[in-house]
């Protein structure tokens, strides 16, 4: 049987143990594929691996001595997951555990410095040897478990934004910066993105955090002939967003303002709570509207912590639009959506597709994938039905 | 110059009247065409009418001695048109109200006869005769205004589904129920439709009256080489729906409950308080999410004469879904839109649509303008964005 | 130590389970009060059992193997509940199913003698006979246990409303009609309320059934020297109602419209589906709006079945009002709580707020528990803030 | 007859405008006076002054040529009056004009500055002086029209939180501040409130602006036997709060997040744009709930400027809450109220009680209409119901 890895930056997050719990109730026939879009009739001829040839590991970095007891620990507290699933795949979800690696947290900004204080040690070790050790990660997982193919995704906490330099531009420019240790260039996510492609994997961008998707990084992985997509899984209130707006531009109802206001209380709103972090997320989830509509409107994104909720995330959306004489009239639409639950299948897709691309050896951007992202890099069609119909043509020319 | 009548049955009712300020005011650039989705510029190379050249004229059962002092009460009890508006347009407006001719109500529905008790005169007439008084009428103000093409839209009160009947599957059949005054087996729309088809007008049902788009009516469209389009013009809540829904079927979210509460307090409101009549709405705005999901969904939708509403529809829709691992969530959406202000532009693109059909001379049903449609005669698909896609595909051909 | 009796018709109900699963895990230290309004710091002084002093036992329909195991799969397919208790509990729960009695269903109404044709036996049972069995039941349970006090709470299904007659003036009158078998006088929750009367019990009603709250039957409690407080828990949407309406009368401000519109999902909302169940809740729940602002209000409370849901009521409320220079203004509001853990605390508090009233002899109609009540029997104050403070008043006067 | 003025600070704004309208609109039977708390019929015994007694007056920046002109674009723009009215009202409106005289902007936060840096002409005009012209002008108004009682009212736009400063503590430390011109420890309001009061009217504070309500200030009001009463009127989202937090209360469930957000488009959502300014209004709005519910509420309240609003001002609230057996629960509302419309009636309220309280000689604070009130000043009882009844019994006793 082929065997295939998944690799999780973030291993052991809300969204990670989602994704391996319903990976794995998938494969043991637990439960159902609902949310997951890969699973549709539509993509059938795609060569997409089937749910138990998935093998799972990680870079987290906090240790765990069971990832069983974390789960049921988050089954308790975020009531999203059924706690006889975790004791049926108990011995899973210990393998899993076994196969998480120390990661870093290079100049990831100040939520996670804060949050991971004594953990900064890999600060004082060169960017060269940070990344020697997560290939090195790599080059085990795929040794080990005789995997044919791995994906590397993302679900690290949101980094904040990095300004543009010139040595993203170029795959080359950025191995310089790396090799001169020049530490500010860089960040986390983008050692990790650089580690999976050099080391033969496909990489996903499921975070919105843009130092994984420079230049150079999709350079390499063109020039590596290896799949790459991003950034920042759509799962929620800008899912909606991207299919309601498209109905007022089709009616040439005229949108004065669309306010939206998140509010979630797992460790991601934690970290975005920070103003840092948020500037990347509320980026992302901003230019949707006026993306679509194609003209200047009046727009808010909030992201604001409320504890209480954990891992439900609620969201209120304002619609306030012009109509026929001038008139003025309103939508108005409340998510009450989980987002580990949104998120994980979403997860397991853009792996599927990923694998799909390998297999097909489809190098570079994955530009049919926009549909999964609120950022896809490569695409400006923001209109989640029309990227939706470019998964299909994709999927019909393919099949 | 080319003159191009519209002729509204229903002539004095709220989207009646927003309709016909709302052309004169484009006509004099006194308002924009927002909320007109045949002024986009995808629509340009189609051989629309351009707003100045329409002549209104149409049949109510109310005669009226002043259309604009009309026009001033409705905006000062209904608060969406601008009173400076009807001013400026008081002659065109009391012109309009002097090409209005009498109607008909024959077996329009408990609601409509007990608000016209004093006006059922003609359910003593045969049908026949009702049915020539109506082509006279449209005869008429063809040729006093010189008039090019002629389109006849249907805005009057929903009536009750009318029973399927051997006499309606071709257009001899349902003459034959004519002559021989059959008024079970029609209802006034039917005489409405007959009457304009027969006189070489386009016709277009915004209603869900059913007797109005008989397989006789149709084809007698396609025997005349005129167009035909229908049925309820999809404004409001069940747009927004047929724009949401497909988001979930695309996610593979499942979706468990649909339920849909709308509120309003026009006529339409009162006549749709009618049990009977009400009946012919809820099964438009019924068949959409399970159209489009493809599987059974518990729906309701609840219509609720609220008259200090007005015109100002609101609408609560109540979607639970499921999702990944079997958990369950929620959207709310509160739509809060005026009925006539959100109408009135689709009666007028439906208008210049059908004139580009009789100018290409494409009779019969005219599929592609389904978007336009609740329920769309002759379409099964209800996605609204593929709906326009197929608009946008017909005005490609065409350009 | 002193022991309490709280004996619930509709045993085995969601709303009954709730309570005792509650009130035990209070008893041992598993969970705290909230949600109990009688554990307030106001009411220390008042005479309450303690919540380790309960013995529950009850009628229902069906019979339990496993109590337990019955309340597991109410936690799994309700999510309201955690298994970890039920564990806990395991033994007192079924201790508590084991003291569960045969009820009855006469005259209950068209959907329980649906669910039940199979257990309609005693619709052939002489009505006295019906009632002696009742009695036997609770006396048996206070001999058995040994209880001090004994409380009856009505839980059971919404019976339809019970047309006013002669028969019901006085107890007597009720008793020859019990004698003489005038099964059409009366229904079930007639014969729970007289049996817990006559065997020296304080009854509550929880539900609208007018059948257990009438003339004759608080006259009964009277006579005996026993409490007796009703109808309806006041646990949501009609809560909300009561604490928001003064709000608009103390600003002077109109309302026009107030539409309610419930939707539920479990035992309690198939029941409500049927028109003539449902007319005794919309009854209850549509007397308050008017009846605190003093006015007539257009309102209508829509009650739904949407399966889906289970015990997880949704409501949206939607109130149009009218303020200065004749604006017109809305507020909207979302209710999403579970009906069990709402009503259960409530069913506890009034338990022992019925046991302080024994303790204290207060016989007769409880008129300070108003705020408990949607529809309190013998008090026509409907703001929610006044009733609070006469219970606050009552407390005091008893300190 | 007796002739009582009204001076209002901000005598061009929203609020100022609609309150003058609706003042002179029931002084001749135009409306009603729905909106107004003085006219419930609790009051009529308070020797209130009617309304056909006011003469109106103010303070503002701008010059206007012609009032009624002015509002007759308000009307437009807004939409929450009617042209009609204004145009019976005209000559009346326009003779208000004629009574605004220039107001000060004194140390009034940044956003009031960057509006008005051509104005700024005062900056260099000494305390006393200022404060000198101000009362010049109000004893002008009280003499030119032969005033028997006169009240003002602060509507300016909301100033920056003033910081604690020892000058502040008495009347004669606040004095020598203003004698040696010591710009920093007061603000415009201050001046206007101590204008007020040496020129023996009443003071009413309808902002959040503290500067206005000094402990020195209030002394002022004692010592001159004058009414004094603040702050920020509790007209929209804050009063529904302060009606629904206290069921929470009631019903022992414990609140765990509760998130506000308003969005507003007008002037006032203008200054509230800045940082500064706003901190006043969350201050204010900010301390209802954990008030009302006695334990620290993990709380939220936005601002944010909405354009397209105008004056209709929609907030969004969702209250997090846990009830039994630690189950969580949400309710959320929608507000959809017109700013100025709320306020005006409550504008005529405060001057109305004011001056029955001149009548009656009662000075200091009015702690008795702490309803009306946010932050009322003196009162720490933020149940909204409570505070009614506190004013309800003020009506008893003096009637």
């Amino acid at each position: 049987m082929t065997r295939t890895g998944i690799w999780i930056v973030g291993a052991r997050g809300g969204v990670a143990t989602t994704t391996v719990v319903g990976a794995l109730a998938i494969a043991r026939g637990l439960t159902s594929t609902t949310g997951c879009v890969s699973t549709l009739p539509a993509f059938s001829k795609l060569p997409l691996p089937a749910f138990d040839e998935f093998v799972f590991g990680g870079h987290d970095l906090d240790a765990t001595t069971s990832f069983a007891d974390d789960t049921l620990e988050l089954a308790r507290v975020g009531r999203f997951i059924d706690p006889q699933l975790i004791h049926a795949l108990r011995a899973d979800l210990d393998a899993y555990g076994s196969r998480i690696r120390r990661g870093i947290t290079t100049n990831c900004g100040p939520a996670v410095t804060r949050q991971r204080a004594e953990s900064a040690g890999e600060s004082t070790i060169p960017l060269r040897e940070q990344l020697a050790a997560l290939e090195n990660d790599l080059r085990s997982f795929r040794t080990e478990h005789a995997l044919d193919e791995v994906v590397v995704v993302n679900l690290a906490s949101t980094e904040p934004p990095l300004d543009a330099d010139p040595a993203h531009a170029s795959a080359q420019a950025l191995d310089d910066a790396i090799q001169h240790d020049r530490t500010s260039l860089v960040r986390a996510s983008s050692l990790y993105a650089i580690a999976a492609l050099r080391t033969g994997c496909a990489f996903v961008n499921f975070t919105p955090s843009n130092a994984a998707m420079l230049r150079g990084i999709i350079e390499l992985a063109e020039a590596r002939g290896l799949p790459i997509a991003g950034s920042d899984g759509k799962t929620g209130e800008t899912l909606v967003k991207a299919a309601l707006a498209p109905m007022f531009a089709h009616r040439n109802l005229r949108v004065l303002s669309w306010q939206g206001y998140n509010m979630l209380g797992d460790r991601d709103g934690e970290v975005l709570a920070d103003p840092e972090h948020r500037r990347s997320k509320v980026h992302s989830k901003d230019g949707v509207v006026s993306g679509i509509l194609g003209y200047p409107v009046h727009t808010h994104v909030g992201i604001d912590f409320v504890p209480s909720l954990h891992d439900h995330k609620t969201a209120f959306d304002l619609v306030h639009f012009e109509g026929f004489l001038g008139h003025r009239m309103m939508l108005t639409f409340t998510w009450l959506g989980c987002d580990s639950i949104l998120a994980a299948p979403l997860v397991l897709d853009l792996a599927r597709f990923s694998v799909a691309a390998l297999r097909r050896r489809e190098p570079g951007i994955q530009k049919h994938l926009a549909c999964f992202f609120k950022s896809p890099n490569g695409v400006t069609e923001h209109d989640f039905h029309k990227q939706f119909e470019a998964l299909l043509e994709y999927a019909a020319r393919a099949g």
